[in-house]
């Protein structure tokens, strides 16, 4: 992909001398960046823009360019892209607008553009898209003239609107942070998020991969991907709500994922997930730092206040600060008025006005071995320091670079100062010492990855002992063309080998009775029926029955239920305060996932749940059900004993393992699985399967 | 205390012409704010300073200032202090450091100053502070320079570190916000957060009251005065972790409170809690906006992906998105490329060129009877759009002001442009879509208020009708001087007549039988004795016992747990999946405190309490248990019953009013509270009291 950001030529096609021609502005920006490539504008009528001449087409150039920009009314753009591939033009960005977001026309101009590419193996941007900009190229092609200060970085910046992207990249530029690359996603018909993401993970340029997207098209392989990456990825998913996908429609005509499942697959594969562009702005500042390689840090202050809020934050954070070694204290000492400075970390160097001995403070403190990163917090409000906050943020660069660790610094200066610095800087600094302490907490929630992470579906090995059995299973279900009853629910996890509380199917009282008696009271019973499959909440099921008795008396009451009853399930009934509910779904994005929650009554309050794509193995099975809110009750808690969550990490990768196998199953769901008191085995109760025929009314989920 | 604002002439103690002397910051700082009363510099040197001549002493002045403001060194200010009150000055500014937070001797200094203050009724700021600002006098006295461009505005700004003090009034004067008053509260030796929040309460100046505090010197009655403010108030506490708290000490000496407590009291009483200035700042922008009176909101974004963002972010707080009315809708015909715009809300505008043209449409919206705010997106890369951009705030102030509505305006412009902005403005803006919406979100969620809200440890009116004999409670298990054992407890539910698993006391194992007989199976046995009193966790238990041989057995286990076993208390097992938790006790900085929370497993992990300053009466106690996390479950779920909260709220407005009158009482805890499924009477299980008597050790909390 590197002729899209430094080609050695460039053809511009829709460019005229008219007022209104925002073919021009390309041409415009691309000089004003600093492009030094070949620059060929194309338009039907000869004239000159900014001094070159314009071309009737790209037949007509006097070269075979590595990248066309294409701006011209839609319907000419699949012939344009021909004639592109004919010359031999590999690359495209296509601003153009006015395909699928336009509608059922827009669809089909959409096919005829892919299949133009396709014939001459050409990949393009876009359509419907603001463009590409490198900053270390200056190869610059959005239609809008832009100012050509942006500054010089290590971020890319993918932005499925270009909109959102400008702002990023704005913002990024004052931020001492900067960008490289920029690419205006558009619709993605050719290129997507993976494409990109696959060629910045390799790009020697890009430090810090930041996407903003609205919709997913390759959204498992995305995240299998990300999972891979040594280097940081930042994610704006927006489009989360009903109303944002009517105007995402219109927009760039994305489709949705399941907001929640997002979050959870951006946790699992390391991805930092932001909501806004200040979110991003602040993650790319963190990861522009050295990487924090621990929890140690010190703090130095010009001001108490800030070194109060500043261990608080860090206190929160779970930071720690070592005592500062003696070095630091005789220096401190050397400079410090008597007795009025407490040499502590946090340090309050209130006292000490002389900036330059901040930094041999600093430096001292970095050396430290047993200190991982500063918070330096820079308060000056009198105009006499102008200059010493300049050179501030320069020295503490270098020094953060000398030693390997982050200085997270904190500018607390007067507005114009502010200003000379945030248009100057090239190391970050951050206007809040709470937003300094997040940025380094940042480090240790996404700690640097030496890349091919597990914990992102990954390759099965052999096929599971119990996969012919599933199989058939599957199919014999299928075949039935409804959806499968409790008894035959629980049937698979017996071939699946989850243990289940110990069930038997009766066709009489007699058989129930005999059957409660064997499995020993209380037992709960469940009427096995067709049209009862989608009811079982709505008093299908008696618990808690003591005898033969209530036996007899739930049997009628649940008899009488339908027509169709055509058993009971008669279950030994298990205890435990604890319960674990474990499922898997297909999902239209992101494929087969797999979920783990907390069971029991407060399920929904608490929403304490964890997913992952699916397949997953007993280990990684077994750090979800860890990464549960509710993890420390499952231990040995208010003295239950440790509840046995190994049969619940197995049963989840088991599922897991079922639903990557087996297409035709949509949705499954076990739950509860009780875990004992005592640390008994964990045993599934229930559960539900839903198979994937054309005549199932059931909603996905 | 308006004096410390705009006295009509001021002396500065501690003036003299040497290069490092600080008072002549203080003045130099009054000329360059444009002060325009009498500046008396007074010096033990006589000499002149920036044009006016140094008195010796205030006994010289030839006229009795209004404000004395004192920077001398500390043992000398006592007796300046006490020169002031005889030459009739009533208000001062301390400004001189080495009190309380340099050890003893500090302290003893305090203590004089004090008493030379108290003989002239002399009312002070600080000591250990950096002084006072008025930007609307010019009245400005720290002792470093400081730039003279802070903007004016309604925000008042009350730090307890001079330092985070001058980075908010920086940042508000750069966010179109501004301040009006600022004081560097130091010590608070004399007026402390009461003092200021009174007189700012009243103030027709401030409009927005805004508090950095390290301690509160008088917490409950801050929290009952915020709860009768009109006006929003800021707070950030800071100081919040045991690190803080000692470089607070050696800052201000500061005494931390419960920062669980301040949380829960700051949400009670209206009051916004941040936790750093970024967020004061947000708050101070979104309440600088005219009142959000409703959820319906118009979204007008001149990018697509903004709109999405927007969308999405006010999907996430909950707002609506009524149609845009037929007026509003032509208007966009009217200007619109046919076709390009679809004309929803959120509001696209990407194709509309001309900023007239929104301003137009923003009008029309906000006339729309049905919409409460707006945000509006304003993206601008192009350097033409400049001056445009720095009308639009203006523009868009006016029309929020004429309608009386927020516009939320979200500026996504070029660096010059944003910096040209934030030297100017006068109205809030937003450099972030999120921020925007989260601004209205923030009125949302602190409503206006007409003053004098409930739910802060409001006066009692009549005693409870079992006072005395709560009374004869207390008194008699005080002089015993030991814990109140359990039984004892359970007796003090039955004085306050809160319901209970019914009990009965055994001395041997044949009462307990006819007791559990008479009480019915199961029961549970518990343990009396004093040696036990701490350790109910630990075995003295014994729960779910069936019958008369499971009562025999653990009769023998429990009666040989310890030598003093007095007898065992038999009790009813009640059962229900949910209970309640319910507390009060009596906290160094707050006074008397209820608490209630989700009792159960998940207690510890959910942390699902709300916290309130003692008493409360029945309906704030209902509405403290419908706050919890949990409270959907308790209503009607998932098949139980909807659970009585109503006796549970009584308990814990009766708790409260014991708290409250029993100085002796330090803790008492009802835990569990069981709600039965089927919508039973709520039963308490069990209480412990903890009072207030020397020779105890328990642990305050």
């Amino acid at each position: 992909m590197d002729p899209l950001f430094h080609p050695r030529s460039v053809a511009v096609v829709g460019v005229s001398a008219s007022t209104d021609n925002l073919g021009k502005n390309i041409v415009k920006n691309l000089l004003n960046f600093g492009y030094e490539g070949k620059i060929y504008p194309v338009g039907p009528r000869p004239d000159r823009v900014e001094g070159l001449p314009i071309f009737p087409s790209v037949r007509e150039l006097p070269e075979t360019p590595d990248v066309a920009v294409i701006l011209t009314p839609a319907r000419f753009v699949p012939d344009i892209v021909s004639q592109c591939g004919e010359r031999g033009i590999r690359w495209a960005v296509i601003q153009t607008g006015g395909f699928r977001e336009s509608g059922p026309d827009g669809m089909a101009l959409e096919r005829l553009l892919l299949e133009a590419a396709a014939r001459y193996g050409l990949r393009f941007v876009g359509p419907n898209c603001l463009g590409v900009m490198d900053t270390s190229t200056g190869f610059s092609v959005p239609f809008i003239t832009l100012p050509s200060t942006y500054r010089k970085g290590a971020v890319a910046v993918m932005a499925q609107s270009g909109g959102m992207g400008l702002s990023l990249v704005e913002r990024l530029s004052s931020s001492g942070v900067g960008f490289g690359k920029f690419v205006s996603l558009g619709n993605k018909l050719d290129l997507d998020e993976v494409d990109y993401l696959s060629y910045l993970m390799k790009d020697p340029q890009t430090e810090i991969i930041s996407f903003y997207l609205e919709d997913f098209k390759r959204g498992r392989e995305f995240f299998q991907l990300a999972a891979q990456s040594s280097k940081p990825i930042i994610l704006h998913k927006s489009n989360t709500s009903p109303i944002s996908r009517t105007i995402a429609q219109s927009h760039t005509a994305a489709l949705a994922a399941d907001d929640r499942l997002v979050d959870h697959l951006a946790r699992a594969c390391g991805v930092v997930r932001v909501r806004s562009v200040s979110q991003a702005v602040q993650a790319a500042k963190a990861f522009s730092m050295p990487r924090l390689r621990g929890s140690h840090l010190a703090v130095l202050s010009r001001s108490g206040g800030h070194a109060v809020v500043a261990a608080d934050t860090c206190g929160e954070f779970g930071f720690r600060f070592p005592a500062l070694c003696r070095e630091v204290l005789e220096e401190i000492r050397r400079h410090a008025r008597a007795g009025v400075i407490r040499p502590g970390n946090p340090l309050d160097l209130g006292d000490i006005y002389d900036l330059n001995v901040y930094f041999g403070i600093a430096e001292k403190v970095l050396k430290q071995p047993d200190i991982d990163g500063v918070v330096h917090v820079h308060v000056s409000h009198m105009p006499v320091e102008k200059d010493a906050t300049r050179n501030l943020l320069t020295r503490l660069e270098r020094l953060a670079g000398e030693y390997r660790k982050p200085v997270s610094v904190v500018l607390e200066v007067p507005f114009e100062d502010r200003v000379a610095v945030e248009k100057e800087a090239s190391y970050p600094f951050f206007l809040d010492v709470r937003e300094a302490v997040e940025a380094l907490a940042m480090h240790r929630k996404f700690p640097s990855r030496p890349g091919g992470e597990r914990g992102a579906g990954e390759k099965e090995g052999a096929l599971p002992t119990w996969y012919d059995a599933a199989a058939a299973w599957v199919q014999a279900q299928s075949a039935l063309g409804r959806r499968p009853m409790v008894h035959e629910c629980l049937e698979l996890l017996r071939i699946l080998d989850i243990p289940t509380a110990p069930w038997a199917l009766a066709r009489s009282v007699d058989e129930a009775r005999d059957a409660a008696v064997s499995l020993g009271y209380p037992v709960v019973l469940k009427a096995v029926g067709e049209s009862l499959v989608h009811k079982s909440d709505l008093g299908g099921v008696a618990v808690g029955i003591p005898d033969a008795d209530a036996l007899d008396e739930a049997w009628r009451r649940l008899g009488s239920l339908s027509d169709d009853v055509e058993g009971i399930l008669v279950q030994k009934m298990v205890k435990g305060v604890r319960e674990l509910m474990v499922g898997a779904y297909r999902d239209p994005v992101f494929g087969a996932v797999v979920l783990v929650g907390q069971g029991g009554i407060l399920v929904e309050v608490l929403q304490d749940v964890n997913l992952r794509l699916a397949p997953v193995d007993d280990a990684l099975a077994a750090d979800m059900i860890r990464e549960l809110r509710c993890s420390p009750v499952l231990g040995r808690y208010r003295g239950l004993q440790a509840a046995d969550t190994a049969s619940a990490a197995e049963a989840l990768a088991k599922v897991s393992l079922l639903i990557h196998h087996f297409p035709l199953i949509r949705e499954v769901d076990i739950n509860p699985i009780v875990l004992g008191d005592h640390g008994e085995q964990g045993l599934a109760v229930d559960a539900r399967v839903v198979l994937e025929t054309p005549n199932h009314e059931d909603p996905l989920l």
